[in-house]
């Protein structure tokens, strides 16, 4: 035990050497709740504060779904401060830590400023135990921040409150991003593997573009079921992307791609609608049968997609795998879930794809 | 109580999805402890196996360093099968989990296999609890296979067998890489925070050379004391890279750096020993003072490599810090530790200039 002890304490010195180094506690702080702040990445404002979708209100979508639906991937708040530093102050469950995402990507803040008109890393506010109470970025001037700060991947939120010097302020921000384009898909899209909040890809989306990527990312469960597409389609989304392929079995994606589809087109009669291939999976580099399973997910969604447009739909769109992590087998965490490598080279294939398409500008 | 289990289920349920459904568990299994296999990546074979150093020949170390080369960082096992499936079985401690490095970076396993003359990864080993049995790959050929499994960056191995299909065979591989490149340094080196363990970046730089890159990084420990440079003096290291600025300040810095090497060249007369600078921190992005220190770092280790070169030093090599993470602050997971994309773009300039001194070549 005294070992053990020993060992943990190492560990977290030397670790977190850089937290805290640069990271002295001030004595004056004034904490402000998040909400009285300005959360963005919603699709609605329906619901519990820090939930993506009110799972009250769609009570019959699938348990795993609404499970997840009430964790924040994606959402963020946004405000303005002078401060020199900001701290954070939050409370997540005390539930299992998952073996291929950081805690800090599943329970953690990362904080990002606008500066020269770009979105920047400012810092992380690591998760510590079920109330974390931290120095997110320290030693600033005191000009006045766009700040946005990113809530956890893979958790329910239960508060936040963020904290600036007493003789600072700190104001609600806006919304800086324009329009809706509603993102449903997998835990590829939900964050995993992310090294951090921000850094899941259409957190990445937004800031390279200005326009509101909203991760509705489900951890193998983005399964296109009836119930979430009727939740889908109440939103006033000004685009659709469905990047769920790597979740439904081959059978079920030629059993329910239609009817999702067709359930979003009554109510959004000319909405661009676009599917996306999955990604090659690393586990098939090897490994026959998974390499098959994949392969029959891409043929069955084309052929839907085929089916979709022989029925006459509009302004639906596909886009095919494309060597979407690279060929080095370097770019996922387990086989299945990108590293920020293959996110970055996903991205690299995801914007002159999106781009064409919904004549959005991405910067690099 | 219910609520959290019935959480903890549906995450494990639904991240570890692609981990169970090809990789079902069979009946016959043979299992050979790593012992009588080919253990690559250790600077010499003293000490305990998982070692990377042998920690009671050197006890003048500081304690925390000594508890650090028992961490398996860079270590792999050697071995061919031609088993259309590969196992394994593995104890670590029961300790804390890292917030900004996976578990599977911490703890787990990854396999990579030789195929059209690359190293290419086949797989995980993630991990569990304290001991864990998990299929790395399944339903594979049955041609012969060399395999390279890496074991856990930062914590002590305490067994380890690699299981195979009862009529396949299992045997000691050749060791893959030639010489010996020790590499000295920080968390950066020892691993924080690739993904996975094949990622941390001597690895890498092993697989695409074909050079032995041996991992003697020390979380938060790379700070030049002398016991340790005595421990290095006694490699019969065919280069020595010295990437541990990140760790010493600048009064450290100055008043070590210059012993340091000249320990190492009394053994060493001719031997390159390259110096590194550190990579600049995203945690300076904001934090005027972060970024001072990284600055005063730099400087002092420039001084002293001047210091050295007036003294007649040859063979003697200056990387200097050189926009190592790209330029849009996305390359850490926490401001200090490279993320996989990080660490690609740190190759990227490592490659090309370790190339020029050693006269290696690196694929791409």
């Amino acid at each position: 035990m005294r070992n053990l002890t020993r060992n943990v304490w190492i560990c977290l010195g030397l670790i977190m050497f850089p937290l805290t180094t640069f990271g002295q506690q001030k004595s004056n702080f004034t904490y402000m709740p998040a909400q009285e702040l300005l959360l963005v990445g919603k699709a609605t404002t329906e619901g519990e504060y820090f939930h993506r979708v009110d799972t009250a209100k769609y009570c019959t979508m699938p348990p795993a779904v609404k499970k997840l639906f009430t964790n924040s991937a994606g959402l963020a708040i946004s405000f303005t401060t002078n401060s020199p530093v900001i701290k954070a102050k939050w409370t997540v469950p005390d539930n299992y830590q998952l073996p291929n995402l950081t805690r800090l990507a599943q329970k953690g803040l990362d904080l990002y400023i606008k500066r020269d008109g770009k979105w920047q890393f400012a810092g992380v506010g690591m998760p510590g135990g079920v109330t974390t109470e931290r120095v997110i970025v320290d030693n600033m001037g005191t000009e006045e921040k766009e700040c946005l700060l990113y809530l956890p991947l893979y958790d329910e939120l239960k508060s936040l409150e963020i904290g600036v010097s007493s003789d600072a302020h700190i104001h609600k921000g806006e919304n800086p991003f324009k329009e809706k384009i509603v993102v449903y898909g997998s835990s590829i899209l939900q964050g995993a593997s992310a090294s951090r909040p921000g850094m899941a890809y259409p957190a990445r989306l937004s800031r390279s573009s200005g326009y509101n990527f909203i991760n509705l990312g489900l951890s193998g469960n983005g399964k296109m079921e009836k119930e979430v597409a009727g939740m889908l389609a109440d939103i006033d989304a000004d685009a659709f992307i469905l990047d769920c392929i790597p979740n439904p079995s081959p059978k079920e994606i030629t059993e329910r791609a239609v009817d999702f589809v067709m359930t979003l087109r009554e109510k959004h009669p000319d909405t661009p609608i676009i599917i996306i291939q999955t990604l090659i999976r690393e586990t098939g580099n090897f490994n026959q049968k998974a390499r098959e399973n994949v392969k029959q997910q891409n043929e069955a969604i084309a052929e839907q997609v085929e089916v979709l447009r022989k029925k006459g739909v509009k302004n639906l769109y596909f886009i095919k795998e494309d060597r979407f992590l690279g060929t080095d087998h370097e770019g996922t965490i387990d086989g299945t879930h990108p590293n920020d490598l293959g996110f970055d080279r996903m991205l690299k294939k995801y914007k002159p794809a999106i781009s064409k398409i919904l004549k959005i500008k991405f910067r690099d």
